[in-house]
């Protein structure tokens, strides 16, 4: 006990004695010392089999929100109906489905509906499909998810963007002006292989790996679509009858200005007073967000005016090209189309893969920031599987890739929808249209299908984010900016490549070169803080306290080495040059290094051997849980013993100096 | 001042009321209010701008070390001298080399070239080439070593795994045998990329890219390799004429089993006489270090004595394939055979490449092995350097790839080598066996040279280690698994680039479902510390404090705003159970979480505002500087204000209690 007590002194002298603050430290410590709690031991994690930690590990990796714990401690029925309400999210809102709630739906689904008729028309028209297939698609697939899917907003349908890489992806392989049955059969093999991989990823529980496209890569990967999209539409703003397939800005903007002998001023005209007008109503939708009515209606405003015009002065309107006859109907089974071998195979299952990732990406996104609006939660993993069956049963039924759309979401949810009841709405309005109305789009304006989609990609270019992304994290801009590039430049699925492996090297860099610190001491605390920030912070004479910010890995052993040493010699030089007192204790604080491996293992060993041979003692502080693990497994725990490690700096600090003290005396 | 000691004597009766070590705990803060102290601000990281940074993370990038710090505050003269050394290390230990240094180096030098010597014909053999070129490159690139390098204990020429990996490259496209001149060529410019590709990383600064070949990975991939070769080794001990030419092990064994009836009884009786000669002699010397000569000389008494055997039997020794004739002389220049285009001009640099960062990775590890042990420094990028000329003018005098073998170098040291003088007395040996001793090599029988080669292969099997990563860390062990499988099943560069990939997704895997960890106080101290670890930490009522341990990424960012929230959820649900005090507050301490991105402060922002919206409280404890910064300039700081952000957990507990205490007494 007295030893203790000599011990605690040395330390409160040592550590600041120019200063009043360091009574306080005295005083903990002293009281501390009391209860002989001075140094605490650093435990090793409760042991577990390997078995059993992998078992934990899974079940972090795979059911991180333990989706099962609401069926604890309930009656067997209670657990049937919560798997129920659990598969099937209808029944969960179903029973207390009432009129008031049916009226905003109904409103909600009929203002999505006319939005989504002209859209369903313009992204079949952007991925090369008949328009017909755009409204096959906003009819089944919006009824399977309001019985499967878990969000009350999202507003399913066909997308521009997963439309766009559709198109392009096929296009390049099939046309479907030459061979309109194959490219029909890609597209529905595609929509297949799309809806098998996002609901095997929910059902695998993959769904983290739709993580790896960050929203960096996302603003910049959007934003190179839209560009791409709004520029390609020329061909139908200008009326330009002989156009590139390809989907890089290169060949389009030659197209564009290869032709202008085809440009049509009749089209050019009619375009551009439509452009604008939705252009407008768009803004004004935005600045007052309460009549977003304006911007909802203004499509099917635009589609059935052009088509009033261009019926009457059909005769004059030479240049302007439109949809032409489409047949009525239900959609017809296209089970028969699917294929499963043959040279297009390959195609079909990338291009499955790549619209299906995206789809999945633009529908969970957009279910989580309204569910995060209404403060409810969608799973993203039952999510997964709801649009992956909605483009399971699509592919049969003539329908192509759907999920659920922004633009249409938002709508849906500024008119009022509160459950997925809107959808049904929508597909009912659809029903209507493709029984009846059919004959009335024979004289759309191709045009007016551009201007559609030209207004809604505009949106999609969020240059403030970038911008936020820029003054935020450059290596988030760095990500965004390449994906926009890529897209723009090479090809959509390289663009993404190249933004998803920018990402993981964001991830790598940060690894391969870690930032160490050092730490002193803030007076009158137990605080330790880098010196470099807290200018309040003191160094502890004779001891250099080093703090290292990330896992210490195979990819930063070395360097981890080396930097310390540079530490240890900057020191050195240091104290020589003030005249110091001659460093003698390096303290490794571990707090931060939260993962170690066999490499990370060799550094500290090593350390600890270089350190010993120029005697200086090294000691480690706070070793996380897997890190003690590692060092006990590894033997290196034995060759640094009790007195090699500590809780924190301060007990290491308050030990170590007292040691010295006591062996000084003696 | 009255209110404060009100807050203090608050907290201290909250969080550990029934213990008197939280009298300590009330001393501790009652002392630290008495000077007003309680709370510290969180310091922001001093400004900095973008391109001082940029610097900075570049110097930390490519110069960790710091190379130039032994320049600073010297004459011009003296800086001439230093950087003559660092350029030639040559200038470093000449000056003051002598008679009783030489000694040693003469000793240890021709202990390796007896060594050396039928190694680099054997090795030639493993690369497809013949025997001379092992033997000329055993002699000049030693020598450009010995000015350049900065090991004292590398011992330079060809190594069995470079050897191999480029045999099997090239051969797979062109076969010697069919046409030699062909095959030359393309050894000659991939040894010269590979010492282009190692001197530009040196050059470069971007050594640290050998670093992602995890020494978990390597110790797959070479008793991969090691086991590839030493089947391959069959055609020669069995005296097999019709073999593969293919690396992977299925169809090596075919080779040996279908071509039996080649098999020689007189090549198999005598390769195995001598195979286990020249083990036994290893493991002798494994076993008696200071008997490392046995092992070192016993490979070139084998080729004495076989050499003498076959030639006084040889009328009766049809059965036994030799080297045959070989020319005298020293290295023919080569540079006409360097080749820039054409067919093979892709191969040449893929192997280079891939031979290059292989022989790179062993030169650097045995060099900084025996420098650990010497306690000297090697630079890595030097050191780079220098195996890349050496290659480089190697390419231009009929050498090909050479680097650093481990176990010449084993030997070198061992034999008390002082400077790289034992590599200048080595090549001197080999330029007298190359002027005037070749005949003598034209009864060596091939079988020899292929125990030579099992015998050296058979050490880089280290099981031992595969054993130890199993126990240590089962990814490093998953790691060394799949490259040794992959190099054995498909091939050396495909292993090697799974085994890459492994180790990445090691770290991606760590970060994508990162640790989180619940705190708790350790009576007595200010100390929060897992709660799950440390059994006498006690939770704190009405808190709950979360540590994460990794930086918050996009990768990561939805698995924590979940975890979290499921953190939140099960403690609410704890204290429904036991009947405590409600959950109020929410500390997240930040102390690993080492970086952030724009996902990440999406998630705080997130995270804040549910918290919000259910009344719970909800601060930070100890940002890091960068995660600071990015606070900061997304705006989120001020959001979360003065009352949201602490130094340390125990200062946010003290402060936020006694808020609640004053709050509840108005």
């Amino acid at each position: 006990m007295g030893g203790n007590s000599n011990r605690v002194e040395s330390f409160s002298v040592r550590i600041d004695s120019s200063d009043d603050m360091a009574m306080v430290n005295m005083h903990v410590d002293q009281a501390a010392a009391d209860h002989d709690q001075v140094v605490h031991k650093v435990s090793l994690p409760p042991h577990q089999t390997t078995l059993k930690k992998l078992k934990h590990r899974a079940s972090e990796i795979f059911f991180p929100e333990d989706p099962l714990h609401r069926f604890k401690n309930q009656t067997p029925f209670k657990k049937f109906v919560l798997a129920l309400q659990f598969l099937f999210p209808v029944f969960e809102w179903g029973p207390n489905y009432d009129l008031k709630l049916l009226r905003s739906d109904v409103v909600s689904g009929l203002t999505i509906a006319s939005l989504a008729i002209p859209q369903g028309i313009s992204y079949a028209k952007l991925a090369n499909l008949p328009p017909i297939i755009g409204l096959y698609s906003s009819f089944l697939p919006p009824l399977i998810y309001s019985v499967l899917g878990s969000s009350r907003h999202l507003a399913v349908g066909p997308v521009s963007i997963a439309s766009l890489v559709m198109g392009t992806m096929l296009t390049e392989s099939v046309s479907y002006a030459n061979d309109s049955t194959q490219y029909l059969k890609l597209a529905f093999t595609a929509t297949f292989f799309a809806g098998v991989f996002q609901a095997s990823l929910g059902l695998l529980r993959l769904g983290f790996l739709i993580d790896f496209l960050s929203k960096a890569t996302l603003v910049g990967f959007m934003a190179g679509a839209a560009v791409i999209v709004a520029l390609q539409q020329l061909k139908g703003l200008l009326g330009i009858t002989h156009f590139t397939t390809k989907m890089q800005i290169v060949p389009v903007l030659t197209s564009v200005f290869k032709n202008t002998h085809e440009w049509s001023w009749q089209t050019i005209v009619m375009g551009a007073c439509f452009l604008i007008f939705l252009l407008s109503a768009r803004k004004y939708s935005m600045k007052y967000p309460k009549h977003f009515w304006v911007s909802a209606a203004a499509p099917l405003t635009s589609v059935i005016l052009s088509t009033l015009i261009v019926f009457l002065i059909k005769s004059k309107a030479h240049g302007i090209s439109v949809i032409g006859y489409l047949p009525k109907g239900l959609n017809p089974p296209s089970t028969n189309m699917l294929f499963f071998s043959g040279p297009y195979f390959v195609l079909a299952i990338k291009t499955g893969i790549i619209t299906g990732i995206l789809s999945l990406t633009e529908g969970i996104a957009v279910g989580r920031t309204f569910a995060a609006l209404k403060n409810y939660q969608v799973d993203g993993n039952k999510e997964m599987m709801a649009i992956g069956f909605m483009n399971m049963a699509g592919c049969c039924t003539s329908c192509y890739v759907t999920t659920g759309s922004f633009s249409r979401s938002a709508v849906n949810y500024n008119a009022g929808a509160k459950t997925a009841v809107s959808n049904i709405v929508m597909a009912a309005t659809v029903l209507v249209t493709l029984l009846f109305l059919m004959p009335l789009f024979h004289y759309t304006p191709n045009l007016i299908l551009a201007c559609i989609i030209i207004a809604a990609v505009v949106g999609l270019i969020d240059w403030q984010e970038a911008l936020r992304l820029w003054k935020v994290d450059k290596l988030d801009f760095l990500c965004c900016f390449t994906s926009f590039f890529g897209v723009l430049f090479i090809s959509v699925p390289m663009g993404l490549a190249i933004a998803v492996g920018v990402s993981v090297f964001k991830i790598l860099v940060n690894v391969t070169r870690p930032n160490t610190i050092v730490l002193g001491n803030i007076p009158g605390t137990h605080i330790y803080q880098s010196l470099n920030r807290y200018k309040e912070a003191l160094t502890v004479p004779s001891f250099l306290i080093l703090g290292i910010e990330s896992p210490m890995y195979f990819a930063n052993a070395t360097y981890l080495q080396e930097r310390i040493l540079r530490w240890v010699r900057e020191e050195e030089e240091r104290v020589q040059a003030t005249n110091g007192s001659a460093l003698k204790c390096i303290i490794l604080d571990m707090t931060a290094v939260t993962a170690i491996d066999t490499s990370g293992i060799e550094t500290i060993r090593e350390l600890r051997k270089l350190l010993h041979n120029r005697s200086l003692q090294f000691v480690l502080a706070n070793p996380t849980a897997t890190v003690m693990e590692k060092l006990f497994k590894s033997q290196l725990l034995e060759a640094f013993g009790v007195g090699g490690l500590y809780v924190t700096v301060g007990e290491a600090i308050s030990d170590i100096s007292s040691t010295w003290k006591t062996k000084a005396k003696a």
